[in-house]
């Protein structure tokens, strides 16, 4: 182990002592080591105020019983140096405001099978708590077809998208990550008790706050920003105005990571938060999980085609009775000198051509003409 | 008039003798002028294979009978040089490839008050003729809100999307506009007879097609640049893989024309080829009318701010009281000094905050403590 049982117990002590995401805290641990920044909370005689909230609560901390009573739950502390520490985080060193959330975290305490460090490719599916019934549904499809390519899927444990797309990917028998805005001992929602023991069962649960801590507004803020340096690229599938997924979604551009937007009804207030993200120019259009992997993969892996309707029938078709079929009325049927005027091809080449289409159903004689057939009519594009 | 009757005549002749969009024969027309080209018609002894069909027409096409005829029912050929040439097709010169369509038009047989040269600033609004409930909707919702903006509607005469959006502008008392791919005394499709003529009484129906010309593939493709140039911005309502809105749409960026997209829901074939526009990257989302003023606007006009959701409950709040309900648990309460502790305030202070935000509704306290209140709880991000 290349960390040493000092720095970790540090780490343990400042998880406890500052709030998720606080930036002075964890820019100086980030700085200094843990160690070193306790000794600064502890000895330095004029903190900044910032600090002396944190230093305020030192003497209460005992980390060897924070860590072990941790560890007896299951729960492990992975921090900066482990082996286990999932490098992707690095890229929060220096982002964020004061006043705002940011930074690397000290620590992320983890339950379940699932090692950060193998995490892999990784993608956050985040929206509304309040997602209707297409969100759902968009949510699980696209965390499936994720975690059926490999991906591992990250979001929180809120109702809405946030369960779907865990469903999603444990229905389609992949990996999948929730990031909590409490302890990872605890479930909030209550309702999410067993989804949450299930993933830490199978897969894993990871927060930057200690055990016990409880569900603050400022935890959630701080959690998103892990959601979004965890993953290749975030997902957003429904998101009101003021939805905490666009925080996330801020959090992923910043990081230059992809940002995505799932489209829906434009009179859904669920989608109006996309939709607004979409409008703004930095986030892509993704209707379903392979637009997503094209996103985030690699250069060369995923590409996909241009969609592309299937063949119809004109496409079998030479150019020659192409150009003979787009000029034969749509309704009222034309004599075939006139087909071959508007083709501008000679006419005995023309009533070749007509006499095949009429084979194939493209085209029907008429005693006044040709006109095109059932088999043409509903391919004709405007 | 500054347009000689020859040069109309000779312009009335090409227009029965070329397709629409043939860029060979409208290539020359715009350079040599429409006298000078037919002479090549006429005496070039070499013609290329391209013009000889045309060549071949001349003879049976007496254009003072046909300018006549379409006088007596009400129809006007516009030719450039004419006041009321719409100057904005001028942006077709040398557009277009030799097997596909292009270049500016001979000229317009027009039918209806309304004057090219008095469109002011218009926006295409077009898309499926297979459109669903939503969007014939949200065509009607979009091409009235342009309408009451003053903004001219222009669309096909198709089902679906063309119809609701003539449909929206007309029931906001605004502009519309109709191009056609046959004549513009017929009516295709037959069922639109009704739309077709009141749009003829009240607004203007244009084709570059002669009277009497049948709806062919090609004219519609033909018309599609017509639409698109004579717009500030082409709006996709909703359109298949294989709709002829996306050439429109495609018309509209080779025009340097704003090139919108209405999202709808990722399971709607109806959508899929707008959100495989929007995915391209050149496509600007839209959600409603006011969007594509935005977007169309000169620059100045009609700029939106940031959709923003309705001020919440939070935002009167001072900083302190903030940062104060921040750190109140969301469940389980918790006591004041644990409160003022996270939020890194004076134990003093934060008891006071807590009073004033119980007051409101914000907090709730309980025998053990604080936590959100009824009116604060659904207010929280995540």
């Amino acid at each position: 182990m290349s960390v040493s049982d000092q720095e970790r117990l540090a780490r343990v002590t400042i998880s406890v002592v500052a709030e998720p995401g606080d930036v002075r805290c964890l820019g100086l641990t980030r700085e200094l080591g843990g160690i070193r920044f306790l000794e600064v909370l502890r000895d330095q005689p004029d903190l900044r105020p910032e600090l002396r909230a944190a230093a305020g609560r030192l003497a209460e901390v005992q980390p060897e019983r924070v860590l072990e009573g941790a560890v007896r739950r299951g729960i492990r502390f992975v921090v900066p140096g482990d082996d286990e520490w999932p490098s992707s985080l690095d890229d929060l060193a220096g982002a964020g405001a004061l006043h705002a959330r940011g930074e690397v975290p000290a620590g992320l305490w983890v339950r379940g099978p699932l090692r950060l460090d193998r995490l892999g490719a990784a993608v956050a599916v985040v929206g509304s708590r309040s997602s209707t019934g297409y969100g759902d549904q968009v949510a699980g499809e696209v965390a499936g077809v994720l975690a059926t390519a490999g991906q591992t899927v990250v979001s929180g444990a809120a109702y809405g998208v946030d369960y779907a797309a865990h469903r999603g990917a444990v229905a389609a028998e992949g990996r999948t990550v929730a990031v909590l805005a409490c302890g990872v001992d605890k479930a909030y929602p209550a309702a999410h008790r067993q989804m949450i023991d299930h993933l830490a069962e199978h897969h894993a649960v990871v927060s930057e706050a200690p055990p016990g801590a409880a569900p603050l507004r400022i935890r959630f803020l701080a959690r998103n920003r892990l959601i979004a340096a965890l993953t290749q690229g975030t997902v957003v599938v429904e998101a009101a105005l003021r939805s905490g997924a666009l925080n996330t979604a801020s959090w992923a551009d910043r990081l230059h990571r992809a940002v995505m937007g799932v489209p829906g009804p434009v009179h859904s207030a669920a989608s109006e938060g996309v939709h607004e993200l979409l409008r703004g120019g930095g986030a892509s259009v993704v209707t379903r999980g392979e637009d997503v992997l094209e996103l985030v993969a690699r250069s060369g892996e995923h590409l996909l085609d241009v969609r592309r309707a299937p063949d119809g029938p004109r496409d079998g078709l030479t150019i020659r009775a192409r150009q003979v079929l787009d000029a034969v009325p749509v309704s009222s049927p034309a004599p075939a000198v006139s087909v071959a005027r508007v083709a501008g091809l000679g006419l005995d080449e023309v009533e070749v051509l007509l006499a095949g289409l009429a084979l194939d159903g493209h085209v029907e004689r008429l005693p006044a003409g040709w006109r095109l057939g059932g088999g043409g009519r509903p391919t004709i594009e405007r």
